[in-house]
């Protein structure tokens, strides 16, 4: 593994300066940045990353639960690259970098800045690596918008795209909270309008302010009850103080924290890097650009998406809007939330499901698919190079086996480790209710929705048909079937709700929440328009049955290939 | 109705100060108040209001949408008293009052203050007003906090609390934010350590700041987007601007609101006020005497509490901790969670079914108690007297039958119009899921639990009975059963899932999702542990079956009374 000291790179100068996406130039652009682990002779195994708002170009130093020899960015196998990010305060070009033009600090007189032009300084530091394409771009935070921007800019720079707790657009409440953190530092009477340079001590209560109020929408609530508490400063212990140790300054163990947290701050970044690095978030907005999503699907890129259920800052609606958007467009999209205590900072922390999901999906193995005959039978009934949405695809076998057949396909699956087997395989899946997901889907995207042994776990059967019908050109659907004659058998001699191999829980632990009969079903599938084309009947093992009269008797389990009528 | 002119009394003075919690004195205390309505010649229509952390004395201001003529805070029927809060800047003594000993604003010298200095004053103020016991004491944020502690520290005062949107103690977040506000304020250079008073502005900047931040956590993520989403101040558009019209100013409409609101407070507010009233509440914590529940539930008091699923500055979570403690401890409480999108501000809101609730539960009326022959069944089999916890209690008319014999008892219901039907009754209710509430609940809490049609229906029955098991000595269950002879026929003869009174819903949509029948369900109550001591089997009226021969066969539905075995 090489060092992975800080090197600095001119990358723009006088002849060939950086033209901003404003417009405005930027003559001399230096930038920071580590290399770590050996490009291969072949170049195809550089990973990018790209910091977030106060990151820079160590990533070892602050990624550490996924850079490193061994870890799911693998050093050992990556050639990983990091820079700092232009307007940024740790070695590449900001605004406190001295003006060619005045040989003092830029100051205010930076220009502002788009996310387009950390792309474009992204961009110049790769070739001059000597890196065409790389293998991905992964990002947290603002460093997964900064990959979302690129994809859109540059579609064919990388393969797979991995976006950590990201945003495709602030919502009104982090404009909010951004901009409070900017009139604290604007306000405060050092910040002398940006030209604190040289004179004086620089808006340091504004920027501290600005820190400490963002670091609590870091963390998520639970986190610092768990950590902090009501615990005091003093004796750590939660107590009533005395009235006499009652005041107005620091008394509670969270006040210390968060003063420290500001304090620190002070020593490793500066106030004007964040009020530009901010104010390009809150401008930030890709998808207002209607044909973004189409440019950037059409590359072939895979996105990877992540969110943590507690992180508040950018929380899982916006991570979907990315992914809905993205799908919608046609885009290879993997998704899952990830459960977490943590908070928005998880995406720095040692999240084991997070950490499975981006090696399985950076590097994945391609295991033995299921070879259970339902699954064949389901397969046959398919034609060849269908566009498959396999609804509970479970391990992804299904659209294993179809992709061999040349069809293409994503997987809907929301339980955790069937979705990391679904993953590893190199699946398109998506990790959330099929309820949530269906509604979120055009008309007609699909020529084939499965929902096999899904239906009867749902909450609402019949809205689940209804989508499938809409989004699909065909339905094949398998379920059980309650009017199986042992199940009668069990219900009218044995008096008893019936277990056996095709419904093996008991009545009160069961998922199969709404259980029907096929004559019920065939009669739902009636009332929604959805015609029946094929039956196939299966026995206890999932063998196909000869014939079809006595079907609701002796059938234990029934697939239906569905055609939505218009 | 009289006029609600704010007046102004002095309860303290030389002679008889204010002895504060820590023990400090106050030897001048002036109360801004205003009354609403008359006091009946019985002066037993008193309604107490305290503000929250900045509202003032004239509550029809601020809090039109509970209290005027015909609200659920009637002020034609009841006296509503309201006053600003001690340590507060709009007519009540605060840190810029005067202090007699040096002719000059107190400052920082103004003593801290606790909870119960505000109940000691708001006492001072019914007693001078002539009212010995109040109807109720109502509040919102900081103002439920107050009868919180009212109700510990004189359980005796009143009939009704009702408590909004409030807490018995900050999390370690709502401290964070109070702690960033305050070194926002503290910081200022304008601060001069409190003695800002006739000298120069104030903290002007640090007040706007700590305003401009607070407002963002009374606000939900959902309510500022849809003010505001990303639109532009400017143009009230949501576009990109052209790189001329960006800059670190006022650009997006959220950003001018936030400013405004900033702005807006300095002229009725005062920094100093702001750090007392705030830092009483990082103290607040009543429930960490261990015998203070024990205290408030002593009384009588029946309690109101009421939390709004957007609001995360005091969330339902805290609510549920006030109402989990004073539960345990025997007090009378009913609570729901409201949907409003508003969030912590929604206490000030117009939102139908919070304004319902508060009327409903202020002013119950005592409709007709349903006269199903199955109620009558079960009324039967618990004896008088008896604690009962009815589980998916409806409209309550089981719990008012055995009120009207001697019982005790609370429901649990999470339908929003049964819960209602059953506050309007003077039933106390938990509005929640039951899944959410039994494991709450200590061991043996009630003599007596009810599972009155209603397993069937609930995600985990095996956990509900065993659940009803540890918290009730006895349990009461109806269901229906999937054995009789009619859904046999169905699946049999018929084969389909069956549709009748009993079962009334089709497969697809019933939420009745863990069907059994009785031989089912008796083998579960044999597996928990649960004795049987008596079955009384019911037919599709619900009315009573003789015999016992062929129950699973005959039965449509089923009464069980169950000893939980130890």
């Amino acid at each position: 593994m090489s060092q992975s000291i800080v090197q600095r790179v001119v990358l723009f100068d006088q002849d060939d300066p950086l033209v901003l996406t404003s417009g405005a130039v930027l003559p001399h652009v230096e930038v920071a940045y580590t290399t770590t682990g050996t490009l291969s002779p072949q170049r195809d195994n550089a990973v990018f990353i790209c910091h977030a708002l106060t990151g820079d170009a160590e990533v070892g130093k602050w990624w550490s639960s996924l850079v490193g020899p061994g870890k799911p960015i693998d050093t050992d196998r990556f050639f990983v690259i990091c820079p700092n990010l232009l307007g940024g305060c740790q070695g590449t070009t900001g605004p406190m970098s001295i003006n060619p033009e005045t040989g003092e600090s830029y100051g205010l007189d930076f220009p502002l800045l788009h996310m387009s032009d950390f792309v474009s300084v992204h961009r110049a530091l790769t070739r001059h690596l000597g890196v065409e394409r790389l293998y991905a771009a992964v990002g947290g935070s603002l460093g997964g918008m900064q990959i979302l921007q690129w994809a859109h800019d540059a579609p064919g720079d990388f393969d797979h795209a991995v976006l950590v707790a990201a945003t495709s657009r602030l919502t009104a409440q982090n404009i909010a909270f951004s901009a409070v953190a900017r009139e604290a530092i604007m306000r405060d009477p050092e910040f002398h309008d940006g030209r604190y340079a040289g004179s004086g001590p620089g808006p340091r209560l504004g920027l501290a302010i600005a820190r400490m109020m963002a670091h609590i929408t870091y963390v998520s609530d639970e986190a610092l009850e768990e950590k902090f508490g009501r615990r005091l400063q003093e004796t750590g212990e939660e107590a009533t103080p005395s009235a006499d140790a009652m005041g107005m300054g620091i008394a509670f163990a969270v006040e210390s924290y968060l003063d420290h947290q500001g304090r620190a701050f002070l020593d490793r970044f500066d106030a004007l890097s964040y009020l530009y690095l901010s104010r390009v978030m809150d401008y930030f907005d890709p998808f207002a650009d209607q044909q973004a999503a189409a440019q950037i699907a059409s590359a072939g890129t895979r996105f990877l998406v992540i969110s943590f259920d507690t992180d508040w800052r950018f929380d899982t609606r916006q991570s979907q809007r990315i992914v809905r958007t993205l799908s919608d467009a046609g885009a290879a999209v993997t998704f899952r939330e990830i459960r977490s205590p943590w908070g928005h900072d998880s995406f720095l922390l040692d999240v084991p499901q997070y950490q499975e999901t981006v090696a399985a999906f950076l590097s994945p193995v391609r295991p033995q698919v299921d070879a259970r005959p339902e699954l064949e039978l389901i397969e046959n009934l398919i034609p060849a190079g269908s566009a498959v949405l396999d609804l509970g695809c479970g391990d992804g076998s299904l659209l294993a086996r179809l992709a061999i057949r040349g069809g293409s396909g994503s997987g809907v699956e929301i339980d955790p480790d069937s979705f990391l087997a679904a993953v590893q395989r190199g699946i398109d899946v998506l990790g959330e209710d099929i309820a949530v997901v269906l509604p979120t889907l055009p008309d007609d995207s699909y020529d084939t929705v499965v929902v096999s042994q899904t239906l009867q776990a749902t909450q609402r059967p019949e809205e689940v048909l209804r989508e499938a019908g809409r989004v699909g050109r065909q339905v094949v659907v398998s379920v059980p079937n309650f009017g199986h004659w042992r199940h009668r058998r069990d219900l009218l001699i044995r008096g008893r709700m019936p277990v056996d191999q095709s419904l093996p829980y008991t009545w009160f632990e069961t998922p199969n929440v709404h259980l029907s009969t096929l004559r019920d079903l065939e009669e739902l599938f009636a009332q929604l328009g959805l015609r029946i084309d094929r039956r196939v009947l299966l026995d206890r093992s999932g063998r196909e049955l000869r014939g079809t009269s006595g079907a609701n008797v002796r059938a234990a389990s029934a697939i239906y290939v569905l055609a939505a009528g218009d």
